[in-house]
């Protein structure tokens, strides 16, 4: 594996690879675990050559959120990388990926001020502009992001078609802990107690989809019935429970087999966001 | 010479092309003149295929600009670009370039907010929207531009290097008419009498120029010339007048070939820029 930092080198490299390569790209902010490693997996099989950046990209995280506290483990991480068999390991700092007075991407009006837009306006932009500059870099054959960041997902694709990138989204899969808790870098702020009233959310979602698959199609019905289940536990603030179809539009009835349910919880001051799509 | 108005169409030609071949690119907004093929002439020149573009940008004009009066001339447009040997000409319209609440693109805070863009705010951030578009669509190793609209070759060249892009942006000179006023599609707005006061605009900065040719290199003793030179028409209103380094940044002392003298003025509504390049 080639670990590297400088945007120039990492490019050289990969533009001497020849066309008839696939060039896989899995960009993430490390603190890497299982969800993680399920792309970086599914890149492998998929493609000749994969490029893992590790990126905690300032420009997606408000003030007030957690940019300074957010889990850093560059060691474990690249280690990992090496065992998944990456080819590249791109690790730049904040002076390399950003200029002064940028010219900059801003999400959509709407979609991107919804749900996830609303609660943490302008994280969509920073991530936007963050993921334009790393594939125009890499310029990947297919870039692969977890369905767990449902909307972030959505804007990529958006973004895609928008501007014309020849590159193949893939959406991966919801990895799991074993108890059903959705995997994620901010699963270790969690107490052992929050962490076991943080089950109740995947709950939730899998009684949600039991309800669909039993042809129950009413929106504000099963969204009612999440709220009822969730207000059992009064340390979970839920912030938003939605379901939108895949061009994340919010439906009132369920279309099956093109939505996803959403939901967004604060559990003290860990937020915690999960889907499942039905 | 092909005649293509579909993106993918055009996009599946070009991707066809073998990647020892150069692209070049010209993007325009029609009525073409000298200026034009003259961007047109050296892309032949300096590549294996010319790609051009003609597309009236409605994002990059204001409310109450002249989009609905832009002179059109697409037959003249196609006649000429066919006599100049180029290979795609692509003419889309704004419901193949545009969705709805899309990603969007804005000019940087301060440098897209003076000069064209303090007079026109938000003229820059369609512009750099479509040629973000237009780049990616046509994915081209030589794009063309005029250096009479500097801010806007400015921001282009910043949009390739904040974004990566993998693009060589060619700046070429500005084409006059024989009595010096700078080539424009917009001056067919002109009567008579207007054209002929618009020649002191190209007269103002050849002073300038000759100036600083002699070494003077204030940069508010050169305007203050210009602004006196000028005032002796009454009918010729200063927008600005400014002068530049190479990155556009207002400058106290002119550095020498690294800088650009700016003027922008209006005649009756007609509004006119022009610079040169010191």
């Amino acid at each position: 594996m080639i670990i590297l930092n400088r945007i120039d080198t990492l490019k050289n490299e990969l533009r001497q690879i020849t066309k008839d390569k696939k060039i896989a790209f899995v960009p993430t902010m490390g603190a890497l675990h299982e969800g993680h490693l399920s792309l970086i997996s599914k890149a492998k099989k998929e493609n000749d050559i994969v490029v893992v950046s590790i990126f905690i990209n300032p420009t997606q995280f408000l003030q007030g959120e957690d940019l300074d506290t957010y889990p850093k483990k560059e060691q474990a991480d690249a280690k990992l990388c090496e065992l998944c068999g990456v080819d590249y390991l791109f690790l730049p700092n904040k002076e390399m990926m950003y200029e002064k007075d940028e010219i900059l991407i801003k999400a959509p009006k709407t979609k991107g001020f919804i749900l996830e837009g609303e609660k943490r306006p302008g994280h969509f932009d920073g991530m936007l502009q963050i993921v334009l500059k790393l594939f125009n870099i890499v310029n990947p054959t297919n870039a692969y992001f977890g369905k767990k960041d449902a909307q972030q997902l959505s804007l990529i694709n958006q973004m895609v078609k928008n501007f014309y990138l020849d590159i193949n989204i893939v959406a991966c899969e919801i990895v799991r802990e074993n108890d059903g808790l959705a995997m994620s870098s901010r699963n270790v702020y969690l107490d052992k107690h929050q962490r076991e009233l943080a089950l109740n959310i995947s709950r939730s979602l899998n009684f949600a989809a039991k309800a669909v698959g039993a042809n129950k199609t009413n929106s504000t019905l099963i969204i009612k019935e999440m709220e009822d289940f969730l207000s059992q536990y009064t340390e979970i603030k839920i912030e938003y429970i939605t379901i939108v179809n895949r061009e994340f539009e919010q439906i009132n009835t369920i279309e099956i087999k093109n939505s996803i349910i959403l939901i967004a919880v604060k559990i003290g001051n860990i937020r915690l966001i999960d889907n499942i799509w039905v």
